[in-house]
């Protein structure tokens, strides 16, 4: 059928993911340039499935306490620097506000890579007493880090994100609250965005700046199958509070020094919705954050079909409206062929056919983005048929990335056979690892792929590490990564 | 009573409205230093209630028809200059990025302090033909404007909001929109925010650095009775679609080029409310946004009458849940005083108290936070109670606002009067005048009171301009401003 192919200028997915993904994002209307390399417009569609991103997180953000708050986008050196490792890890990354008006700053001002260097010496203010502790707090936001090699979505010069920042009377505390969002993580991105993600800790030379460990979540992207981290959770320990004079007088009448954490999910989500479910005709949205759900296309010729046309959609518009987002595209001046294709592509989840001969027999066709199957449904059924099929599609789209994502990835015993996989964009290796920085360096430098994370569900299994032989307790993640 | 003075060095409003503002927006947790001056951290109390105030502003927005997108943080200096009377408008308050790394910039990029440098360019390009349009897009985010003279929220270097932007195929749809933004900011302060305003359009001199006219809606402070700006709609006519080369291929096949607006509404709505409604003891906020509607104290001595009221307080809450944004603040190491004042200096609309004489009487008592009234309710009330009070509290804050805009407006006939009431801070006057620049000009450099608008709603007058004498048709609006 005509409408299984996109319109002709798209390129195949596997041919040519990077060009895929660049056509796809821009004529979906998820992105469109920017005059500045590296930003970008976000158009109403794609910052409809931001917004459904956004309230679906924010959510699960809120019912663990943590409340929204705000804090400025300009950071001062001296406060950036404060933090040895922090600086060094951001500095080839900020973009400096060196003149105000007319003025050259006594001080340049970073835009906020990330916001810990502002918010530490704010926690500092706020906390005096164990009773003020904890404090949670996210900011929904933008942050610009000055990459030199962007790509839309996935590494923006800036981007909107949320990042949250916590404080507590005592280290286990803190662990406690980066384990619990790196699984507000997980849950958001597999239950509302059908990305299944691997779980676990980041190498010590992988891990943020000035963290005392980095949780991630780390998913699988079509095409080439590279990770990407899709959210990070840091356990800062005390080296913040120490750094930023976070002092509080506990019970015993002591002070002690605050432990925080910090955890971030970016726009890059976006990318991952795009990589993970698309496919040669374009997006697959997951139902549950998808801006339109239902796509209702009216058919007609002639005027009195259009008028009984019309009536028909007018009358499936009141069923769907309380169980559904849904649009109605009606127009006249492109053929159902060229709407059919031009909604697949942007990846609506359900498409609802009416024309005179589905009135005649009182029914309306439903045709699932995944896989369009095609089925008929009597006028009546249709609220109930749509909430069954957005719940299945959001269900097999989980389902099918799991099939992938356990599909293309494997147990590797050799050095030869990692690096092969790297090179071939075969998937994920488990590798078993010494712990050596050594070979870790050696890993990236040979065959740049990386060790994405220390999966933390993983039994420990006694093996020898793929560069060295010395002996390894626990296979890693090693994959190329965007 | 105690409860009617606040804790005791919050000053006076009346006595000093300025640093009665400062007090109040820092103690009540609307907003904090920053280490930036003009900038500011709002904590999640202050958050909470520009949440509020967003969630049914986009609201508004939303019904008329209008999007979310997302435009770059980042100008190139050859777009902000491209239309000169813009540049010259912003130039002043731009911050310049002039480093990204290490690196320097062959070009400075600004930080936004407005979009539409960056959003015409882009309409350029989404715009083909007049099926395009209208174009109707709303961003929220963040802008910068370096101000020399910085108050919190309501004249701050960086400041959330939101900004507008429509582009059209006609000029007269163009100028009804920009009226129609106009309204919904009318409405949202008026019906949300409790805050009252005169709509009317702004001089030649005070208009919007590049727009064919910009229309406002001011409100008067408390305090000094100035104006605030509370938001502005721009007709920018064709002047940025010729700029900025959108042109579109018309129904007749005539190439024209588009018309287009800007609106915002920024984070100095939340200085209006402190502003306007405010007193001796701190905040009222309006119900409709207060982030918390209902505070609950229970008040106990003894253990078993502990019990009893925690018992009590479930209930309340159960009842509450469903009508009210409620809190519950049992803190045992404060004082019921002290928790009343707290409450009452953020501002929360009502209290309801709950202690064991209230559980013998199976009732409550609620106290407004505006005029202070109590009335005791049966427990099987509560819901329909509160949800009385608060449309009363809402209705009243608003009747309040505009006796006082009312009480504190008067007709002026000569210079002298509108000097003498500018210099006393008395209130706005209603003046005549000519519609000359050098007279606009001779008020402000000697009153420091400028014309904040002509309002729409006033019948033609005929009189004689208050500076020159020479005929006016209708009277203006003059004041001093923030």
């Amino acid at each position: 059928m005509a409408q299984a192919r996109f319109v002709e200028d798209l390129v195949d997915r596997e041919d040519d993911v990077d060009r895929w993904y660049v056509d796809v994002v821009r004529r979906a209307g998820l992105a469109d340039d920017a005059p500045v390399r590296g930003c970008k417009v976000i158009p109403p569609y794609g910052f409809g499935l931001w917004e459904q991103m956004v309230g679906r997180l924010d959510a699960r953000i809120k019912a663990t306490g943590v409340e929204n708050a705000s804090f400025p986008l300009l950071i001062p050196r001296s406060l950036l620097e404060r933090e040895a490792r922090h600086i060094e890890g951001f500095a080839p990354e900020v973009a400096w506000v060196t003149r105000g008006g007319d003025r050259e700053l006594d001080e340049p001002l970073a835009v906020r890579p990330t916001s810990e260097a502002i918010v530490c010496p704010t926690f500092a203010r706020w906390v005096q007493s164990y009773r003020d502790l904890p404090i949670l707090v996210n900011q929904w936001g933008n942050a610009v880090r000055w990459e030199e090699r962007p790509r839309t979505f996935l590494r923006s010069l800036e981007f909107l994100w949320q990042e949250g920042h916590t404080c507590h009377a005592t280290a286990a505390e803190a662990d406690a609250r980066a384990r619990q969002m790196q699984e507000v993580y997980r849950r958001f991105l597999e239950e509302d965005l059908a990305v299944p993600v691997v779980a676990g800790v980041k190498t010590e030379s992988e891990k943020f700046a000035g963290a005392a460990r980095t949780h991630t979540v780390e998913a699988m992207m079509g095409g080439k199958n590279w990770a990407l981290q899709a959210a990070t959770s840091h356990d800062l320990g005390d080296h913040f509070g120490r750094v930023f004079g976070i002092a509080f007088l506990d019970r015993d009448g002591t002070r002690r020094v605050a432990s925080s954490t910090s955890w971030g999910l970016s726009q890059r989500a976006v990318g991952a919705v795009v990589l993970v479910h698309g496919d040669d005709a374009g997006l697959k949205l997951p139902p549950l954050v998808a801006p339109v759900q239902v796509v209702v296309v009216p058919i007609w010729r002639t005027d009195a079909e259009r008028a009984a046309v019309e009536a028909a959609v007018d009358r499936i518009a009141t069923r769907l409206g309380p169980v559904a987002r849904f649009k109605v595209d009606a127009r006249e001046d492109r053929s159902p062929g060229y709407r059919f294709n031009e909604w697949e592509l942007k990846g609506v989840p359900l498409r609802l056919e009416v024309g005179p001969r589905d009135i005649a027999a009182d029914q309306a066709v439903l045709v699932r983005r995944d896989g369009r199957a095609r089925q008929a449904v009597a006028m009546a059924d249709i609220a109930s048929a749509v909430e069954a099929l957005l719940a299945a599609v959001q269900g097999d789209l989980l389902t099918a990335a799991r099939r992938t994502l356990a599909d293309r990835t494997a147990p590797v015993d050799t050095y030869a056979d990692l690096a092969a996989r790297a090179a071939g964009n075969a998937g994920w290796s488990l590798a078993h690892w010494c712990g050596g920085r050594d070979c870790e360096a050696r890993v990236k430098a040979e065959t740049k792929a990386t060790i994405r994370c220390i999966p933390a569900d993983r039994p420990e299994e006694a093996g020898a590490c793929v560069v060295c032989g010395r002996p390894s307790g626990r296979r890693v993640v090693v994959a190329r990564a965007y």
